[in-house]
């Protein structure tokens, strides 16, 4: 006879969710076993928590679709916290199986029964139980529905170990109907539409599936049309870009960066977007970035069609098939000679890439010119951390990988960042994932030295250098990589990365080349 | 003039907290200009959160006084909360700086943002807020209080920027009186002296700072007069044990022997410690783990002075210097041979364990004799996982070494487990800690296979396998240890593991040992 846990593997193949990323303990044994069970799902081991949620975030955002997560009570969900902070950000789908006690267990307080729901609600757009065996199916449903709402969300499902292991004549659940984005919204557009005409300095400020290539490409002829500015956030899940695509600026990172490329602007659309905010609070400095009096028209509904949106704002003011597009041209930087550098780096990167990549950017300070220098790379997909909590970057890449076997994963990674989630390079090893990892080794979180510095605390001393700087000893990331079963080599000459990083390109992988700049 | 964060700094030192385990970020950037200020507080970095919480335990449980931490806003509390767990469980003094965004910047939703509150709670005795410049002595002073109440307790304190930024005229404070343990309640030590004479199965069982050698020897004389046995908890933040102290034995860890130690008793009297339940519930099986009917007799209160009321009950049953004691002689076990196993580890560390070390036990399965072999083993503390969250090890062995730079500490640690915070040796080896680490590398989450025979699904099929083994690739511990600046050597057989091992106590650490199992 079926037990809990054979049906919550059931509805979740039902309803198209066929991969697991999973770090599993003892209460969530029986579930372990009904996995083995259902060999239709494929269950990929991270050998942290971290390393699970954040390559469930890049697989998704990957594969437009939810993955399953199975984390082991409150611990292991709070292991895993930090990624799912990052993928609410994002607003990516995904569906998390925390186990827990047994319900009857927990009045014992075991060592390690914790309050799961105080800790899964911060992260979570969605937190729920599956409280006994006969509500199994509708609790993983409603799980589901809600990964598949709005944009996007993060679904926790908590899956006490006696529902999971109990017997069950239930029926086996069929495929439910999922939430449908709504249709744009006649009055949003309309008031979209009078802003682009009433001659206001007006930036339209881009998120989510609006910046996928045919959507870019519309908002490409609305700025035509209307002389709006188009921006993207400063973050994003995933734009389409490069060579035969629309250039789209981001939203700059500084505060005096973003407040002066607001400074002229009247108006601002949002198109699944947020206005814009400092990263940070600083003294003396304003969070909204926008200036005071600018208006605020948010054209999307949360749960918003965003391309079927930009499309009825383009037909609204008449951006047709006549506005001729200006589309990146192939673009690729000479060879970088000499002492190596993050901006040599980039251009080896874009001069290598091969056509349809996925490049994951967490290298923080270290890839601020990325972005400009692979407008006219060859076509490639670029994911970002939305969220701020570092460690996202090596287990994305893994995800983005398992999602799209076909496609050459490129994970930018800075140091400090990669070593959150070292991990995921077993990850990476074991499920043969076509990864080139580069380590931008400047042995710093150089991102605080800047901090530091504009808080005029002066030179830093031997307590900030202590907690701002890598070295002491050095981190040696060909060693590390090659602990984790994965091939690595070190480059300190720009030649050297060249070299390295286009015959990575050009074999399968994981390979990690640590840069040392 | 002084701003807030020098302000927090202060009392913290007027208090007796000298050392900060941290991984800071922007939010922080006041507090770590206030630390480089302030040259008598140590800061140990950690290239993640949860090496810094681990760290803090260890530190903490052999100093007997706490340590800060300082993190980084939810997510990299986030980080740290499965250490701040075990830590809770230990009852592990600690006082946790987490600092957030500028109090009003939180309503601007940065990427950063999240119910810090909601997150910190659950793992958490005490939570509180610096609100701002003017309670930051108080809020502080609160904060230290709580970590120092009952037998120690994690207390987290949030620091908006914006109160740790900002100028003050506030005095320098001064040291605070910190709470007192209470002495031995009368009435509870009279009911216990009642039920140790009234002829019936009496165990006492021991948790906290009872099983510091002092109270240990009069436990002795107790069970010597009384007839009732003596029990340590299951798990235990530190036990002093070894040649010349006390034997004592543990509450095993599988339910089946749980329930047969306990099958004869009729009585429990608690010091400091709580009534044994089932670490996981399985289907059919108790949860409580004393017979029905069984009496406990709970004879300490939560803020007890444990030692005191040891002494107490000794006093009251006349268990006096009179009563010989029975203390571990030197035996040491004889240089084992052959392929290598647990077991055979286990001989090499108690026959090389140099006197007064500190053994940090996180092997799990391996680990399973390592308790008995060791009785007569030269002087040492030992200190286990107390909540189940594995990933403890590394950290707490780090932050023990720290508390104690003049003792060798032996780490003895899970390859799985080990995974989780692996970061903790690029500390290890910064920090010029003297730890050695033997990591028993049996290439699987061994408890997990036992776990999945127990619910009957047979021989593991691809799935589980998948997610119960650490193998395709095997992780090289010697290459990711030296990667992170710590000298490893492995061990394949009994011979050379007790050659590294015995080498590894006669010089300085870190050193790293795989146990190839």
């Amino acid at each position: 006879m079926p037990i809990g846990a054979d049906l919550l593997c059931e509805t979740l193949l039902a309803n198209g969710i066929d991969t697991c990323f999973a770090n599993p303990g003892t209460s969530e044994m029986h579930f372990v076993a009904a996995l083995d069970r259902q060999p239709r799902i494929r269950c990929v081991l991270g050998l942290f928590e971290g390393v699970v949620t954040g390559a469930a975030d890049g697989y998704a955002r990957m594969a437009d679709r939810p993955a399953a997560t199975l984390l082991h009570t409150g611990p292991g969900l709070a292991n895993g916290l930090a990624n799912l902070h990052n993928a609410r950000r994002a607003r990516t789908p995904m569906v998390n199986v925390v186990g827990d006690h047994a319900t009857y267990h927990l009045v014992h307080d075991a060592p390690l029964t914790s309050d799961i729901d105080s800790l899964a609600r911060p992260m979570s757009h969605w937190v729920g139980w599956a409280e006994n065996v006969e509500t199994m199916v509708s609790s993983t449903e409603e799980a589901i529905r809600a990964a598949h709402s709005g944009q996007g969300q993060v679904a926790t499902l908590i899956l006490p170990a006696d529902a999971a292991w109990s017997e069950t004549e239930a029926p086996l659940p069929q495929a439910i109907a999922l939430p449908v984005q709504s249709a744009p919204d006649a009055a949003r557009i309309a008031e979209a539409v009078a802003a682009l005409r009433n001659g206001k300095a007006t930036t339209v400020l881009v998120g989510g599936r609006a910046l996928r290539s045919a959507s870019l490409e519309l908002l490409q002829r609305i700025a035509t049309r209307t002389g709006a500015r188009i921006l993207a956030q400063q973050s994003n899940a995933r734009v389409e870009r490069g060579t035969g695509r629309v250039a789209i600026e981001r939203v700059p990172y500084p505060v005096d960066m973003q407040l002066a490329t607001f400074a002229q602007t009247e108006q601002v659309i949002l198109i699944g977007a947020k206005a814009p905010v400092g990263f940070f609070a600083y003294p003396g400095k304003p969070g909204s970035m926008l200036p005071e009096g600018c208006r605020v028209i948010d054209m999307t509904a949360p749960d918003a069609d965003l391309p079927a949106a930009v499309q009825a704002l383009a037909d609204a003011v008449g951006a047709g098939r006549d506005i001729p597009l200006v589309l990146n041209v192939a673009a690729r930087p000479d060879a970088p000679t000499g002492a190596l550098t993050a901006e040599k780096c980039a251009a080896s990167v874009a001069r290598h890439m091969p056509a349809n990549a996925i490049v994951c950017d967490e290298a923080v300070t270290s890839a601020r010119n990325i972005f400009g220098i692979t407008h006219g790379a060859a076509p490639h997909d670029f994911l970002q951390l939305t969220g701020g909590a570092i460690g996202i970057g090596l287990p994305m890449a893994t995800g983005a990988a398992i999602a799209c076997p076909d496609r050459k994963v490129i994970a930018l990674q800075a140091d400090g960042s990669g070593m959150y989630t070292v991990q995921a390079l077993w990850t990476m090893a074991r499920e043969r994932t076509d990864v080139v990892v580069v380590v931008y080794a400047n042995r710093r979180y150089n991102i605080l030295h800047g901090e530091l510095k504009a808080v005029g605390a002066g030179q830093p001393g031997e307590n900030a250098r202590r907690m701002l700087d890598l070295d002491n000893p050095h981190l040696d990331w060909v060693r590390m990589a090659e602990g984790m079963g994965v091939e690595a080599a070190r480059a300190e000459t720009a030649e050297v990365f060249d070299d390295l990083f286009r015959a990575a390109c050009a074999s399968r992988g994981p390979f990690l080349i640590e840069a040392v700049i």
